[in-house]
């Protein structure tokens, strides 16, 4: 089921006067006419009955109605969707260039990640340290934006929140502080009996959070791997080839995922 | 580890001269040296041992030696990288838009499937029947041109195919033609006790191929369903939310690997 993410402005006022490409992607993409239903979401995570009640050129108007978390949204978007339960995600995400940042942020968010945090690394390309709080704050809103577009055609449940600073990879064990088990990929075993992603999974609670840093395209330095071990995180070779971090980052995911839920 | 994909014309010579954008993929990308060493990879998948004998402007030669299967290749490259085995993956990929198509091909590649066909469906939107045949042939070039650069750059040692005709739907049943598991991706459960991906997959050998089948943004029609389930193929739906065309081809595929490595 498609959602409209309801502007960061809105307070669960009756009614709502939506314009510009906003109204464009109900009126243009979902196609929705006068008297139709959508289901929206608030930005705390609140689920609104929402009827188109008028369109005009270039916008239109909502009736909004705040549901019980019982109760269904009526729709008129066809597509059922998966209900959950989901893993509770949170991806730790190496820079990368930023039109690939970008894909990997949208994936993720259509799969159903709960958080996402950008990682400065030894072997990232990109360099960042230079650059104004302007270009950084621009680059978060990049982001944000393609967060917006795939919890809305996702349909997803989870509000997925970026971070809005980039984290030192030195600092993540403290940052994440022993929340959750938290896992590293590489491309090599690190010991003889390192555990498979499988086995790390079994019997962990579904609700519990997960963090799952991947690396850059240069991977982990040596250093790097013994401090985030030694920091508690588990290092995990997945069983394929030499993945971009773009791949790795989705196909991660998606294999945590499919192991929790199937 | 990386690997070099030799020229379609290569017929095992023990002496081969490469230039422009392959010299400069060898010296200046993978920054091999003078008497250092990679794995070649023929349009067989035989393996050869290719030593830079030397570095001109703009061109190099490698002396090739082919190796035999048991032995392992000396390469300069340290990456090391996961051996097999692999499940035998066939994706069926219905159309979509072309910058779309060749991220879904590099990826599957980098994953390590064996074969790639493209499928029209009633929901694809780009229409190729009007298309002339020199389009379609360079459409077919550029999806090549992925799957060489991600065949090298991820080590697979699976040459992946791409199947050079476009496979209409209704035809896939007679063309898979039970050569093994057949599995089509639905947004929601087709019958009451609908197997899931892990019940499918249980105890199914890893050498036997499987047909994944990934539909286009709007997904199957009723008909297109019944259809594919006359023809022996079976549906699931995925424990996610909705994906679209690009993310759901990745994350199945990723999904079955793992299941069947792990």
């Amino acid at each position: 089921m498609r959602q409209y993410v309801l502007p960061q402005s809105f307070n669960g006022e009756p009614s709502l006067i939506v314009t510009g490409k906003e109204s464009q992607y109900l009126v243009k993409v979902l196609r929705l006419k006068e008297g139709q239903q959508i289901l929206g979401r608030d930005k705390s995570g609140n689920r609104y009955q929402l009827t188109i009640s008028s369109i005009e050129r270039n916008q239109c108007t909502l009736a909004c109605q705040k549901l019980d978390e019982a109760k269904e949204a009526e729709t008129t978007d066809e597509l059922p969707s998966y209900g959950g339960p989901y893993p509770n995600l949170v991806l730790l995400q190496c820079l990368c260039k930023g039109k690939k940042e970008e894909q990997i942020v949208r994936q993720a968010t259509e799969i159903g990640v709960t958080k996402i945090a950008l990682v400065h690394s030894r072997y990232c390309v990109p360099d960042l340290s230079s650059k104004s709080d302007k270009a950084l704050d621009n680059r978060f809103d990049r982001l944000q934006k393609q967060i917006k577009e795939a919890l809305q055609q996702s349909g997803s449940p989870l509000p997925t929140v970026l971070i809005q600073e980039i984290l030192e990879l030195k600092n993540l064990p403290v940052w994440w502080n022993n929340r959750g088990l938290a896992i590293f990929f590489h491309q090599s075993s690190r010991e003889e009996e390192q555990q498979t992603l499988k086995q790390l999974l079994q019997d962990y609670p579904i609700e519990k959070p997960i963090a799952v840093l991947v690396g850059p395209e240069g991977g982990f330095s040596e250093e790097e791997c013994t401090l985030l071990e030694q920091g508690g995180f588990k290092p995990v070779m997945l069983r394929t080839n030499i993945l971009r971090s773009e791949t790795a980052g989705i196909y991660a995911l998606s294999a945590i995922q499919v192991l929790m839920t199937e």
